[in-house]
């Protein structure tokens, strides 16, 4: 129903909705979700606690308007970043940055829907619904890095095969050199290559493959996707390791330890979205 | 003061502040850290509320009893896996097994110190000189873990330096594949060693590397060690990575999402634990 329609009465009703859930984020932030008291809102509105009942059934179903609100902001934001940039790498880097500073903005709101649950009260399923959309933008993100990177692959191997070949070794020495320099990068491409399967989740890295075989059968957090396994397990990784550093950064456990952690934000960024770095840069 | 010495009163007043303790921690699960109430404690003691308050002068007091509480046990079970293993890696692989445990174990007692600040709350200093020593656990770990990269890397080299010289080419195609194959392999190892290098924060990881850079200049958080860069940065990420798993696990966030949280945390402890694992493999 859009704003024009809506009778006056309607038109009131969502203007004291709004207003008391910006008096339950105040509490929210000053006293915890978990001490939130509608019967205090309703003494700041000059209402009595049954005429704010009327507007919200109970504390829960006010704590999932906040719950959702916030989610949907997110969602929004981190889409709005992520539509700018055309590169992967780029998106996935504007998501970051969009994502701390959306925390940093509102601390409260941040840990509201990540910080310690409210005792007593179940999330709504519509914020896993939202949740799974926000992973869909990381995973479009993965999955587009994964193609850039193939394609950078194709082209890099193309460029090989059309390289002259090379020369028959004349004299001993020189050749050897000459030799060896070529194929030691050829070698050290190949090494890259596979440390950056590695770092996705190849040879070497036990764990990880683990995980990726793992979450290849268990998708329900991305129904509709086909979504890599390497890109699965990088687009959970992405959002716990951004999540680890935001969560104590808003928390203020990284006060007093003297650092400045916009930078530990950066380097875990970077690990998350440019995982294959070093390959690139061999 | 040991148990031997105190007087029966004073042993009683140790036996209700563990009561009230411990009734506090219910309500911390139940009703939430910013929701704890003395006068619901007295009451179910069987006490005055004024009685009560003998025992602990504020709620604040009283949280700050749980969280140094709750802070002394993870430094002691830390410290406790860390003692075990000798080799530096098995140590920190032991540490985060103990973290997650702990954790697992009483999600409120992780939350109550890892997660949403109680508002109004501010926690003791106390419990950031217990943070430190827990930092010191890892940092020792990971410098123990770069002594014997470094022993490693010498040993390789010395190995290299011994090894036979090539044999001059002498039919094209044949020697042309084994030199190949020899020098390929030196290059390899010298890719990856670069690679290491890399996601320990050298050349094509800028980030990592201004991390590295500030954190060696920003020591405050660990005070009296003479831990490398890299060591300050790997020690802050464990944290951080681990971190961000184990809290979004707590608090229910992989609930619903259909996989396994014990293989994405082993993933990410291996990760934080063997950066340069692909090196040593090649």
């Amino acid at each position: 129903m859009s704003e024009a329609v809506r009778s006056p009465r309607e038109r009131y009703r969502r203007q004291v909705r709004e207003e008391i859930k910006t008096l339950a984020w105040e509490q929210v932030a000053t006293t915890g979700a978990s001490a939130l008291s509608l019967n205090a809102i309703a003494k700041r509105m000059g209402m009595s606690g049954p005429a704010l009942y009327r507007y919200f059934g109970s504390r829960d179903e006010l704590i999932t308007e906040l719950v959702l609100d916030a989610y949907r902001d997110l969602s929004g934001t981190c889409r709005t970043a992520a539509d700018g940039p055309t590169a992967p790498e780029a998106r996935l880097s504007a998501v970051a940055t969009a994502l701390r500073t959306w925390a940093l903005d509102a601390p409260h709101r941040y840990l509201l829907i990540f910080g310690t649950p409210v005792p007593g009260y179940a999330g709504p399923p519509e914020a896993t619904e939202i949740a799974a959309e926000l992973m869909s933008v990381l995973l479009n993100a993965f999955a587009g890095e994964e193609s850039a990177g193939e394609a950078g692959a194709k082209a890099s191997a193309e460029k090989n095969a059309k390289a002259p070949p090379e020369a028959p070794p004349e004299t001993g020495a020189e050749t050897d050199a000459e030799t060896g320099a070529e194929t030691g990068a050829k070698a050290e491409a190949k090494a890259g290559a596979q440390i950056g399967a590695a770092s996705d989740g190849g040879s070497g890295w036990d764990a990880a493959r683990a995980l990726e075989s793992h979450l290849a059968g268990h998708r329900t957090w991305v129904p509709d996707s086909g979504a890599s396994e390497a890109a699965l397990r990088r687009a959970l990784t992405f959002w716990t390791r951004l999540h680890g550093v935001i969560s104590l950064e808003v928390a203020g456990h990284f006060t007093g330890m003297g650092f400045d952690p916009a930078l530990l934000y950066a380097a875990e960024t970077e690990a998350a979205v440019h995982p294959a770095q070093a390959t690139r840069d061999t």
